[in-house]
């Protein structure tokens, strides 16, 4: 009788903890193929949600004939701990969704909403033991394996030259500023270039 | 020794179901006060994502001296029974996050992201046993707790006369819409306002 009920509770446990595991968005642990290629964290739309912009640019530029929002998730461990210590652990990975924009569809007379067509995503990692300078950026320009941006590509030099907190645009992610400045995580870069060197918490 | 470890592992299980809880946000339920005010559910932002719309309106009107974003999250239990069924349990909460847009801040010298400024809350609620109409709205104009609109507010016309499921505007949440298309829970209002009326799947 009294192994039979250990047997039960254990099972009841492990079930719990698979219910766990698949409620939490599964696979939040970067993984890679052969060939180096990321594998797409297929249930990042059920991560934590951090923000989303519309025709972001970091170049004046001309306009662009259609309109693009882009939304950016985190897996929900990470997002945890970065509530806790105001920064990003180990294996993090920031998921940016490009959406098309679209207008005056059903009852929608004025501005966009989102639309079904995903244009792009990539996916900046960290991953300390695998990455020179500890994170990455990946790109998906179709199907589930992304290819690693070259460590000379642009994005690198701006996310360290701008990124506020550890090379991260948190800058844009209104829920997270905060909490980054109250745990004196913002990086020095951001501070000068924002005239608050002096203005950090700690 | 046997009943030890049955202890253990009903410790062990109790724990893992309180860490499940708090992991899904918490506070999933509907609470309302003695005066029938809604008590905001503070963890709505670690609920699962809908999507995000600019300037959104639903008349053509002037344009606005300003951009707004809004945002909408679910709880994630009815969002996963969404999956499995096309439509929304009893106890579904839908919450619209209103945030002011910014622009040339930072590095960014094009388009908008979201401030850090919310400018406003409102949460769809179903609970079957105490709205006549199955669901209601709560508007949060500042602290945490929501007061009911009238029965006779536009709001309630409005999504009865265009949400593509369940009164809710399922049309612009990218990633539900087909869902509910392949679960044929798509309103009648909605399959005729669009001319699909046979397209359904079922």
């Amino acid at each position: 009788m009294g192994n039979k009920l250990v047997l039960f509770a254990f099972v009841l446990l492990i079930s719990v903890a698979a219910y766990n595991q698949s409620s939490s968005g599964g696979g939040s642990t970067p993984e890679y193929n052969d060939k180096g290629q990321l594998k797409l964290p297929e249930q990042y739309r059920e991560w934590t949600y951090l923000s989303t912009g519309l025709d972001m640019s970091y170049t004046p530029g001309g306009n662009m004939d259609h309109h693009m929002f882009d939304n950016v998730f985190v897996n929900p461990e990470s997002y945890k701990k970065f509530k806790e210590t105001g920064t990003w652990a180990d294996k993090t990975m920031l998921v940016l969704e490009v959406r098309g924009a679209e207008s005056q569809a059903s009852i929608n007379r004025r501005g966009n909403f989102q639309s079904g067509e995903v244009m792009g995503i990539e996916v900046h990692v960290k991953d300390e033991g695998k990455f020179p300078g500890k994170w990455a950026f990946f790109g998906f320009d179709n199907g589930n394996l992304g290819n690693l941006f070259p460590a000379g590509a642009a994005c690198y030099s701006c996310h360290e030259g701008h990124g506020a907190v550890d090379t991260t645009f948190v800058q844009f992610y209104p829920t997270l500023l905060p909490l980054a400045k109250n745990k004196g995580t913002l990086s020095p870069a951001y501070l000068k270039e924002n005239g608050e060197e002096k203005k950090q918490t700690p």
